[in-house]
């Protein structure tokens, strides 16, 4: 129905996630309805991109020198360290301005049913770096469904022999949440998980 | 936080309709974590779209030689002529295979407030085309919005001198619709536009 040329841009638009095949004809052709500037940068911010762009070798994050931007910063608490599954949970919490310890980002997380064992994340060089580093404490921080609870059960297992501290992010009632809303899972995790409520700090 | 030639195309991306921030960075990475020849095939399809889509000069959609492939189709019913608003909306019209007429893209729909006026829409050849085509049926088929119902109304007025017959697409309850929670312009629209039930077909 397309014009062949903005079909085939439709066509690899909606290969990427949560773009539908409508969506995907709705970008093509409103990028054509755009000034030509912007079609010829998003292609040439495209073509340049994976000639930029590399792994840092320690947090393989993505950087375009090594080490990356975090792994550089002298001010981070390299004494802890998150391990997160993929760059956009580290940037999550990049942007929380909450951590100031450093990342490793594994790339994935364990799918037996999609055959993603250990040997497919990038954890290849996580004691190593525990150890030079001489970091305190790990903390999980995969997503809290069932792939990352159990990758966060595997690497708990795991680096159980360093005797570092090992920690999983708090699971509970998001802030802002309402309790009629929330599933029994998360209710009975925040049930579980409950904490003495300080009214005064410490003196 | 991100590598600048990922940063880019995240920010050029963030510039589509409907993808946030934190989408665009999504979708940037996840470009990156695919093999470089779909970035490279993105990135020419995108170069290539300006140069090769044009617009047919009788109906105004997209097409890649003049006239478009609907209205050099000679199977069409030239007698019937569909105005829309965009593309998309042809797009939607096509892929329920229910009309077989010809249509007539405006490329946007009247809206003051934003200072777009008649002369703004591609309507300067629509006479025109209603008299050499010898149309017998304009249905103007716009959104149901403001918008989209105020330009209707116009290109009712506008057409009136010319003696075909204007129609308007139905408004009414959506198939697989439930009543209890459609809002209450819907559901009044849907009575006063009640038809009769006819069990047998004409005889």
């Amino acid at each position: 129905m397309l014009p062949t040329a903005l079909d085939k841009l439709a066509t690899l638009l909606s290969r990427l996630p949560g773009i539908g095949e409508r969506s995907a004809a709705r970008l093509a052709v409103h990028i054509l309805s755009e000034p030509s500037d912007y079609a010829a940068s998003l292609g040439s911010a495209l073509d340049e991109l994976h000639g930029k762009v590399i792994f840092c070798e320690a947090c393989h994050m993505l950087c375009e020198r090594q080490p990356c931007g975090i792994c550089r910063d002298l001010t981070r608490d390299t004494k802890t360290l998150c391990v997160v599954g993929e760059v956009v949970d580290m940037m999550a919490f990049e942007r929380t301005g909450a951590y100031l310890g450093l990342y490793h980002v594994m790339h994935g997380v364990l799918a037996p049913l999609k055959g993603i064992g250990p040997d497919d994340l990038r954890l290849g060089n996580l004691e190593g770096r525990i150890q030079s580093l001489g970091v305190q404490e790990v903390i999980l921080a995969t997503n809290t469904d069932v792939e990352g609870e159990a990758t966060a059960l595997y690497l708990a297992r795991r680096l159980e022999a360093l005797g570092v501290s090992v920690t999983r992010i708090a699971t509970g009632i998001p802030m802002g949440g309402e309790l009629e809303y929330l599933d029994q899972n998360t209710l009975s995790r925040a049930l579980v998980g409950r904490r003495e409520l300080k009214l005064h700090g410490p003196t």
